[in-house]
């Protein structure tokens, strides 16, 4: 059984790792527009060979699809033309209604399978990869209904061999839950960074002697690859100026209750903040 | 020669760890308004006696005053008052220049070191305390020209025993770096935390089971111990106000090219933040 992986960097890499590792399939193939890319996942044994992208879309039982969401967008539909009567598709981008919209009339849609993987790190590329990235982490599913009981179990088997709790939902209650889980998060760390080095352009040295463990962790997301992270905040932006509206209403809150000495408050919302720890420890 | 801690919680009680296991010190008596701190202490040996602060003050040879920075400013000209001869002082607080200017024309100024160990975790209390929590740290120590330089000596001494980088900076320089580089992002993380939970009040779950790494290392902070941040803030404020008006400036930003489509300057503003990869790894 072929198993075709179209874009090779953090997330297909992984996937592919993850599933050699459990000595699922026979054959990896690969394409990524990015030759460098391409070769790296070749030589790391990601893959066997890497193939046009047409080849690799009529050879293939199960398809990953690993690249920014605009272009799962733009060549999903295409893809599903030519796919295996039998073929799986599923994609693993971190916004699903635009791409779950622009297949939703497709005749072969019940063959596609959305699904986002919640397991980036800040590095990108096949040099990141690793079998073991989605150990035990969440793993979202979106409008279920539309896809085929037969390639749900499919892609269902895949991510549990790589023991991934899987998750429910409809693409539309994906994109405004994520706008605020996990792209706000990344906004807000960019806008941090753009703030500290503006603030520090000739003294990045400061930065370093004057840092602790707090600020790399609020600052590490504005490590992420912006190829990724354009098309992501494009294809979620209702839902995320939203989310960074409300998001700068608190930033103001407590600005204000800072200037006006409203102790009382400040202290109620630093109290508020604490209980973050009855979500996660 | 007898060690006395003033305020025996995580930072407290680190240092006294720390100075212990270096066999540093022969005696170490501490001190807590709060008995439940006061009594895990010396359960887990960081002091070998609870004393009133004011036989402490007078028998000890080296005061570590690690409460928070409003209790530092009300009590040090006092501490300072009773102190033996030739004992050294010094804080541990995450502002400088309150305290410094609270004690500026103090008879007794030069045995007091301004120092700000930056090794702070979410968590609190003498039960969280490690030896090896300034291991390879930086540590500011402020003001340096107004202490004895015999005081100095034991301080830094102190700290490299410890391993940390040193860092002399006036205590100005130090509340203006610091607001942009710690407490900013602690303020970020509250406003974060606030944020996700008043949008997901009713449903919890939907965080714990969509959240991934990003959202863990951006919402930490946020559990952090209102009695030592509130103070922080205050002691702060000007700078802190200034910090967080340039934040919702570089957030405004991003919103406005969102909304406006601007793709390019969502690109540039990306790579911008990229830039931190420069100050860290």
């Amino acid at each position: 059984m072929n198993i075709g992986i179209i874009g090779l960097g953090l997330i297909g890499g992984s996937i592919g790792l993850g599933l050699r590792h459990s000595n699922f399939g026979d054959r990896f193939i690969g394409t990524d527009t990015n030759d460098h890319n391409a070769n790296y996942a070749l030589r790391l044994g990601i893959v066997d060979e890497i193939i046009p992208l047409n080849d690799l879309v009529m050879q293939s039982s199960i398809i990953i699809l690993s690249i920014p969401v605009d272009g799962i967008e733009k060549i999903l539909p295409n893809i599903l033309n030519n796919i295996k009567e039998d073929a799986v598709i599923f994609d693993t981008g971190s916004t699903k209604y635009d791409i779950c919209h622009k297949v939703s009339s497709h005749p072969k849609r019940s063959r596609f399978v959305a699904t986002h993987p919640i397991a980036g790190v800040e590095d990108s590329g096949p040099i990141s990869a690793r079998h073991d990235l989605f150990y035990r982490k969440n793993c979202i599913i979106c409008d279920s209904g539309l896809s085929d009981p037969e390639a749900m179990s499919v892609v269902m088997k895949i991510y549990s061999m790589m023991e991934m709790h899987l998750i429910y939902i409809t693409s539309k209650e994906h994109d405004f839950y994520i706008s605020y889980i996990s792209h706000l998060p990344h906004v807000i760390s960019f806008s941090l960074s753009n703030t500290i080095l503006k603030i520090f352009h000739n003294q990045k040295d400061v930065i370093h002697h004057i840092m602790g463990s707090g600020f790399k962790s609020t600052t590490r997301l504005s490590k992420s690859n912006p190829e990724t992270w354009l098309p992501i905040f494009l294809s979620n932006k209702k839902n995320l100026i939203h989310a960074i509206d409300t998001n700068i209403y608190y930033l103001e809150l407590f600005r204000n209750y800072l200037l006006n000495n409203q102790f009382h408050k400040i202290h109620q919302y630093l109290k508020k903040g604490n209980d973050i720890k009855n979500v996660y420890n």
